[in-house]
């Protein structure tokens, strides 16, 4: 059996915070809950016994009865106690008094990390012993009785530097790494953005949550897939690298509107932003075009956006991929920062400098710039020779420059300029990709740049039948600070071209899709859809 | 490749309607539409260029200019078209005057099921045509432009007998069987319902939905597992049968209220009621007992029960085990009627009568009766017999009473009694089941009754160190009318405890256990859980 991960899956790739500032504590954990503002407040201690969360006390609760559940957090002198829950920390005062042997007994001898119940009084603290960096620092809890619910045995090391620890031991013991006020918030964060993800497509726009099948056959292309033996010998399941081929189907349904927090899965091994098996808001309309799509997605977004951020402005600026690799030398810039490739060929065509005329004198050359504003006064010869020898070991990726780009932010930020606000954030659409792309193994065939049911843009239909490599695609793919969160397209709806991009350009085997070009031919709608990953993970 | 059932799975478990009484209609879509009654109604044509659904037009409408986009459902002697979406249909004026030649020809000459764009006018029916059936019966589209989106080729057979079709041919033209009113009533209520259930969770109750990984390892006993091979030789991942040690290692982990709507897994070859993967709703909770679980669910069921079905009763009635199992020869019994099973044995102590001597004579030997009220007017000689017949053939099954009686309960309404109202929703609670069962293979040895996770009644701890066959467990099971919908359990939080029972009581390799073990012994809170499935087939 193969067991290697899932204990770091528990919080699937958000282990890793991306683009926050200032490390949170539990002191503003109570706020972080209320991320949704205009809410009302969820019942936190409905169908138990306890009657509030340890972080949930105040002044205005003094006097009040009150049981608490939790984790004894620190112990100070066998006089206070610390107990923590979800939600946050309040402080227990021991009793002293011999009637209250028992009480005491239990509270002092519990190791740490205990678990134990808690009924008593709330109080003021005296005066001069409040803690104003604590939300409950006004208050403690005068305690009449207690249970030790389950004792802690020895931690294998001390819990309060547990977040300092290697990540195999986090990922050894993740339930404690989850105590942590992190993890909580990620985890905590995620439901509520994903809930109002889901509160804007199904009660706003009148979306259908439907569950597709992860036991699927294999489809032809993409990435590599989880196969599943059945119980047919020599027959296999494959798991499905996302929804498409089932969200087309519904469409041709006349589902509308569909979408899915859907469960995708690749056999590629894991890297640090990719896992074999992650998940995308799934999302298919019927009748719709780019325009739509946009639209509904920037809507989305606003609607989902934690409310503690910035609020979004809308529409997302868009760009051409072709812009785009121009000027960024990516398809997904990271437009906070300028830093803009300029093409400067004109400038050189009649120079005498010999590796630019070579440059200049081969198909297509052209000499490009970027301008490092304030260059000088940051970068000293060693880092110019640290590019130069960038520039060399990458010469000949096409994407050199973007690459470059980012090698030059990331050694003027170590010296102190900023140039990408964490806090910011630069959604951007990137439009008009190419169809179809040179086979990586035989430049002379073509493969679809994206998945094969992309459709193409409209302007260069004429163009698939004398030169495809020039068709550009009704593909968008949505980028945030240099990372894509988000792709889709609308989709071939007409069953004869689809096959023509099957059968003709692509060369695919069309019997493995002879489903999907039945259905395009029994009332297909126009449709197109966008699947989006990654986004949670730039609120952490 | 295995391909045996995808299409079926697009409606998981949702073709075979339980329970429904009349069969719907197109014309009852609008009003099934807003079933969240408290709600706004969606704007279902957002972001595209329709104007309106097929089904929302009115007399209110009157006079305004609309776009529609939808499926030719029928067309009357060239001069009416019926236009059909998710919503519901319309009468469209194909119109008849010259300069309209290019609008007549593209409505008149598309084949049924192909997709076109109307835009014109709302107006009302001549007088005397309007149609009270049907919804938009008032008013009619008098069409200014047309485009035929799609052209749907000849279909193997007429669309509005499609439904009458054998479910084969439903599977394979899966996408045709969706447009029916009945599959998107389906696949809508099914969406809604669980939408309601993640705001009574996660928004009222402060839930966290958290996903788990589907790629784990083995877990000793249970169902058999689905196993998906590594990249590494000789490893496998397992598709976990339910989330049930992510869960409880979430609680260790301190998130103290988790819920998924979780996908799970069981090669056990599908069933009518239960297929290779499925859907639950998973719930735990920290600091939870019986009872807090079970108004939980009360609550979590009323909230989201559908606003046409007649409101929930809470507290559900609850009954024990033992007493289902006398009372009903079942531990899911079915409610809705009588027919108790009744232990006679004392009014035959002295009986002269051999047979009944003779069951009387061996160790527990009862004698049990069944009232058929009414059953001497409605069962002939031949339904006697067959009813002995029945008994006959299941006589070595203990729960010989319990089929007795459903079977009973058939013959009786094929003869007209009305015993089991499909519109009635008899919830039952069932308690205190057994912790162990002998085992099937060796009687002499235990195996858990659920999960070896489940926790021993309190009452019967002492038990477990004598005579564990007799310990109750804090397992609980939600039934519906006959059906299990749920069932869930407190679970063990004490690491010694669970130690000592899958060690000693079931001889299980604790090693393959070791991470939920050390996790116990790190500051497990008590809690406790539910799955709930199947609930849905219920309203269709």
């Amino acid at each position: 059996m193969y067991f290697p991960s899932w204990l770091s899956q528990l919080c699937r790739g958000l282990s890793r915070p991306i683009g926050r500032t200032t490390q949170p504590t539990w002191g503003s954990f109570s706020r972080s809950l209320a991320l949704s503002s205009q809410r009302r407040i969820p019942e936190f201690s409905s169908f138990i016994a306890r009657t509030n969360t340890c972080g949930e006390l105040r002044s205005s609760h003094l006097g009040q009865e009150v049981t608490l559940c939790g984790w004894i957090q620190y112990r100070r002198q066998n006089i206070f106690l610390v107990l923590r829950d979800f939600h946050g920390l309040v402080q227990v005062v021991i009793p002293q008094d011999e009637s209250a042997a028992s009480v005491k007994k239990i509270l002092c001898e519990a190791p740490l990390e205990s678990v134990v119940q808690v009924s008593g009084t709330v109080i003021s603290r005296p005066p001069g012993q409040e803690n104003p960096k604590m939300p409950t620092g006004e208050i403690e809890i005068k305690v009449k009785t207690a249970e030790l619910l389950n004792s802690c045995k020895r931690l294998p090391f001390e819990i309060k530097d547990f977040v300092k620890k290697t990540e195999a031991l986090r990922l050894q013991y993740r339930y404690l790494d989850l105590r942590s006020f992190q993890m909580q918030y990620n985890l905590r964060l995620r439901s509520q953005v994903v809930m109002k993800m889901r509160e804007y497509l199904c009660n706003l726009h009148g979306f259908v949550d439907i569950e597709t099948p992860t036991l699927f056959k294999r489809t032809p292309g993409g990435a590599k897939e989880f196969l599943v033996p059945s119980r047919e010998p020599g027959k296999f399941y494959s798991l499905p690298q996302s929804p498409q081929q089932f969200k087309q189907l519904l469409m041709v349904g006349g589902l509308d509107r569909y979408f899915q927090v859907a469960r995708c899965y690749r056999d590629e091994g894991s890297r640090p932003d990719r896992q074999p098996e992650f998940t995308q808001i799934d999302i298919e309309m019927s009748f719709v075009d780019q325009t739509g799509i946009r639209s509904l997605i920037e809507g989305l977004l606003q609607y989902s956006w934690p409310s503690d951020k910035n609020p979004l402005v809308v529409p997302f600026p868009s760009m051409t991929f072709a812009e785009a690799l121009a000027t960024y030398g990516t398809d997904k810039p990271d437009t906070r920062f300028g830093m803009k490739i300029v093409d400067i060929s004109n400038a050189f065509r009649n120079t005498e400098v010999r590796f630019l005329q070579d440059a200049l004198s081969k198909p297509q050359g052209t000499v490009k710039a970027m301008c490092v504003r304030e260059g000088a006064n940051y970068l000293k010869r060693k880092d110019i020779e640290s590019i130069r020898k960038f520039a060399a070991d990458h010469f000949n990726e096409c994407s050199l420059l973007g690459k470059l780009r980012l090698a030059c932010a990331d050694l003027l930020e170590m010296k102190g300029m900023v140039l990408r606000d964490p806090a910011q954030f630069s959604f951007l659409w990137v439009v008009d990709f190419p169809l179809f792309l040179p086979k990586e193994e035989n430049p002379m065939e073509l493969e679809s740049a994206h998945h094969p049911f992309t459709a193409p843009h409209p302007g260069d239909i004429h163009l698939l039948y004398t030169e495809p490599e020039k068709v550009r695609s009704q593909h968008y793919d949505l980028v945030l600070n240099g990372t894509e969160i988000g792709g889709g397209s609308i989709r071939i709806h007409d069953a004869e071209l689809q096959h023509y991009i099957l059968a003709t350009l692509l060369k695919e085997d069309v019997k493995l899709l002879s489903h999907l070009l039945q259905a395009l031919d029994y009332g297909a709608p126009p449709h197109g859809g966008i699947a989006l990953g990654k986004l949670v993970l730039f609120f952490l």
